[in-house]
């Protein structure tokens, strides 16, 4: 038996020789770099009413929560902002998590008191898949987007199943058939878990998300979780859906349960964040033009770039290798955007992933897009 | 099929009739209730400089890290808390995730790329189990705090083991036997994981934790996971071993890669808790004579106390009602207690938790022992 830390070098020595090796790259306060990176899609993050909100509470509650939600952690900050989620979303009711990931976990592994099945999206996030296998219910995979084999696995099924979804997807930015895939589970008795990270503040009336833009909302049959860290600017995660779903969650999700409570400054900042993006409608506009702007642009320079839906964009690059250096080179010319390189694209292509942020100024956006450009392969 | 929220009541009545409905209760700002329940053990979540920290990187960083560690969350908060973390733990390195239930997530899982077995002390915390349970390894559950049963577990076992514990354990306080658990993993190759977030700040040199105190440091066969919500005041896990390991972790560690960053101005006002940690041998010995203090009272009133090693004194009480009906009336009178009931407590008894905070006054420290022999059953 070699030594352990001899065995992490030789698995490191082969993701280094597969080209998959990754690197933090912190940034500093004030960073100049143009973002189309992250996912502060409306620019929130760094608004001066969040901020203000924040620091208030900090001020009021300290920095910490200082224990579990059920211990000592709960603040009012926490109860205000699970009932503005609820209104927003159209839910009976909502919980606030420490993280979205957590979230997930906890929506996931809960349903599956009351099924004994999963059917989970192919292009599902890590988060979502590790419900699945933490839940020890039988899950099956269907194809990506397709209500129709959903149909089909969920016919061969006696028992009460469970649908898992993300609306818009992360690496690609493409729709789920939401209505569709809620024609199919409703007419089954089966449940739908729709992730809404990437849709909540950018779809639907008032920025409810895509579980609202489908008019699904506060159906019964529908559960919906989503990040406080995506177009709220903030961080934590929520599970909304009817008051007895959050009800069992508080009384046994193990990652609410035994998770430390999300910081209360952070609740108020979300919460005021929240506040401004029901009434976004002007940033909502500047993203779906940048996004036009961005198809335009670069389809005439002749890349292959998935329709924009939300505030994510993929641009196909010729494999990993080129896919890196055509993100690191826009970096060094100041332009921060992603690099998605299999095993993190489901289809095994590379793409750089760009997300929109409508705190970025129009000339920024511009000159990022000839950066784009410029830098590829 | 009844419906799922048919199923979800009669669960939920289940719960109700064994006295296992739990209710979250909000407190707001300024609340005057003597804290004995959470977990701000060095009281310093509302220390001045803290909020100040925070309040200062929040204006600089805005409020969400907008990404993941590796797509756009890096901050140079999260580096510099990070390095200051390793020094601390004297480990070669250190990684700053969003929980601690992440963290233990992660290193459990990540261990198991080069160990086949998984040894877990029966009491260990929700996030460690649920390591266990991801990883999809086998795992033997041994009895709680015996070397000797390890060791028999460790030889019956012909590859590489890892065996996972924490330092001072959640609901009782008490101390694993580190250095004797450490001769058994290393005299067989396993490694040793510890969750050292219940002594961080509290037990060895400068409040390092359990593993500094029981010489442990910077061992290559040792890697250490803790939060930054407990002693440190804020938010967020950490998981601490050889570069080798992190590195490990960067590139593969599922709750790292696809969660967005801590805040940059948690890890900044954490950053600043861990300064005022290093020095506050004055606070750790506040705590150490309110723990006797506690068991000197309480044991000549007729309650039977767990002797105190940290911050946590569990105090036995008669059956799960009478429990959650002695921490009510100490709540109605100004004191926050913990209440333990199976199946958070690993044995099936009932107890008070008591959890020190050497933020509260000295005088209602006196007090709120007072009203806990008070309200006794």
């Amino acid at each position: 038996m070699t030594g352990w830390l001899d065995a992490l070098e030789s698995l490191a020595s082969s993701r280094a020789k597969a080209g998959l090796t990754r690197r933090l790259r912190p940034r500093s306060p004030g960073d100049p770099v143009v973002d189309l990176a992250g996912n502060d899609y409306l620019g929130l993050a760094a608004h001066p009413a969040v901020i203000e909100a924040s620091a208030q509470s900090l001020r009021a509650y300290g920095l910490g929560a200082t224990g579990s939600r059920l211990v000592r952690g709960s603040a009012a900050a926490h109860a205000e902002l699970e009932s503005e989620l609820a209104a927003w979303l159209g839910a009976e009711s909502a919980l606030v998590f420490s993280s979205g990931y957590l979230a997930n976990l906890a929506a996931v592994r809960s349903l599956t008191a009351v099924c004994d099945l999963i059917v989970s999206d192919a292009y599902n996030h890590a988060s979502l898949i590790d419900g699945c296998k933490i839940s020890g219910v039988r899950t099956v995979v269907a194809p990506h987007n397709s209500p129709a084999a959903v149909a089909a696995l969920l016919d061969a099924h006696p028992g009460r199943a469970l649908v898992v979804t993300e609306s818009v997807f992360s690496v690609d930015g493409d729709l789920a058939p939401l209505a569709e895939l809620h024609a199919v589970t409703s007419a089954r008795g089966a449940l739908l878990l729709v992730d809404d990270a990437h849709a909540l503040g950018l779809l639907g009336p008032s920025g409810a998300g895509g579980v609202s833009a489908a008019g699904l909302a506060g159906h019964s049959d529908v559960v919906v979780t989503a990040t406080l860290s995506k177009s709220l600017g903030g961080a934590g995660g929520v599970v909304a859906g009817p008051a007895q779903f959050t009800r069992h969650l508080i009384d046994t999700g193990r990652t609410f349960i035994y998770d430390t409570a999300l910081p209360p400054a952070v609740a108020a900042g979300v919460h005021e964040a929240l506040r401004l993006a029901r009434s976004a409608d002007d940033r909502r506009s500047v993203l779906a033009s940048r996004a036009a702007q961005t198809v335009s642009r670069l389809s005439a320079a002749g890349f292959e770039v998935s329709p924009p839906v939300a505030g994510v964009l993929s641009v196909l690059a010729p494999g990993p290798e080129a896919a890196l250096a055509w993100a690191e080179d826009c970096r060094d010319r100041g332009v921060a955007v992603g690099c998605f390189r299999p095993p993190s694209t489901p289809d095994g292509s590379s793409r750089l992933r760009l997300t929109l942020n409508a705190g970025v100024s129009d000339a920024d956006f511009a000159r990022a897009l000839d950066v784009i450009v410029e830098c590829s392969p």
